[in-house]
């Protein structure tokens, strides 16, 4: 029985756009594990696995149910030791945290105050625009609309917010090196967020880690380019 | 014969304060193996080990000589296996260098141009001073007291900078999780330098980033306590 990842999704079941679940998608593909997706919209994350978690994503593999990216990494590299590994060892499981720490405090809170809020919003079915718009406002302050407001503005500061990453893809092909990590994914998560929500183009085509999305759009038979830029 | 290690040091030949020498300190005494210093000023750099390398810090180990702190990391790890890591594994050395890519470009900007630039200049010995400010000037533009001017206003956003390590290090000991890794040092020394050449302090005392670096001083045997920090 193949593995079942459920998915966040708008009005689009074929259009998952979490980060947080194109992480644990890169991570399957990465494994070479078969797996069937479960598109879930917000309102119904509390029923995926009756209630077994209050976030996506999660996985079902036989028996095993696991909820979280990093958590799902940490399982599928434990079950699955002979198939190529996500983390190199336990040194790269570690350094992986801090991926995602910085990715998550850099990469996320530009993308999730930035037209690409608004454009998510749209995107959903009548119920989770309700649910959506109501968490978030009440974490802002504010409307979406106003939320966003500047995003262009604040595009050259992102843009340099980036230089660590930058700095390392001019000089290695990808964060694990000659070939990606989970670490690769975890960063990779949070830019086709923002490809699958919004055509709006974040960064320069010359830019080294624009090379490096492209090369990731094109791993494991294109598993990121499956799912069209948003137009 | 123990490992001889070449590092940088001002007019007081006790108290080296580069941040790279300080990684390949702190990356011997992680492997337990004996070492040497040699204290190098910054104008007798192209004479260690007749002109071996450009930089310090350079390590001698019996017929191999190892310049720049990360390859003498990777030299340690592959010459000692059965010491203690350095890396963890593949996956830690490819991500060690994003950390130290993110450490230069967050850290080491703001201590370089900071009143530690200042103070690295005063604590040289006559010729070194004169070298110094030269090189420094020329890259900067201007003199060094007016690089400096205005850091204390630029501690709050370097503060800022801080948070994908403060959050990382609200949830594990290290960067290398429950006991360090090389990439704890990369960090380390930018912190030591500082710390080494200047009493400003750029860190709150409740802040997860002291409590780590704290913990960091205290490792093997007080390694990094050694020098004193400065009045």
């Amino acid at each position: 029985m193949s593995i079942l990842l459920y998915e966040l999704v708008g009005a689009d079941a074929a259009r998952p756009f979490s980060p947080h679940c194109w992480k644990a998608r890169m991570a399957l593909a990465h494994k070479g594990l078969g797996f069937a997706t479960v598109p879930v919209p917000f309102t119904e994350v509390p029923t995926v696995e009756d209630g077994f978690a209050t976030i996506v994503p999660v996985i079902r593999d036989g028996d095993h149910r696991v909820a979280d990216s990093f958590a799902i990494a940490e399982y599928l590299d434990a079950a699955y030791p002979d198939r190529p590994t996500l983390f190199g060892g336990e040194g790269g499981r570690a350094l992986s945290r801090f991926v995602e720490s910085w990715t998550q405090r850099t990469i996320h809170p530009f993308v999730s105050t930035s037209r690409a809020l608004v454009s998510i919003h749209d995107s959903l079915a009548e119920p989770d625009r309700v649910y959506f718009r109501q968490t978030r406002e009440k974490v802002f302050g504010k409307p979406l609309e106003e939320v966003v407001v500047g995003d262009e503005a604040r595009l050259e500061e992102f843009g340099k917010k980036l230089n660590p990453l930058r700095s390392l893809l001019e000089k290695q092909a990808f964060l694990g090196g000659d070939t990606p990590l989970f670490a690769d994914y975890i960063v990779f998560g949070a830019f086709q967020w923002l490809r699958v929500v919004t055509p709006w183009q974040v960064l320069e085509a010359k830019d080294p880690v624009a090379a490096w999305f492209e090369r990731c759009l094109d791993l494991h038979g294109g598993e990121g380019r499956k799912v069209s830029a948003a137009a």
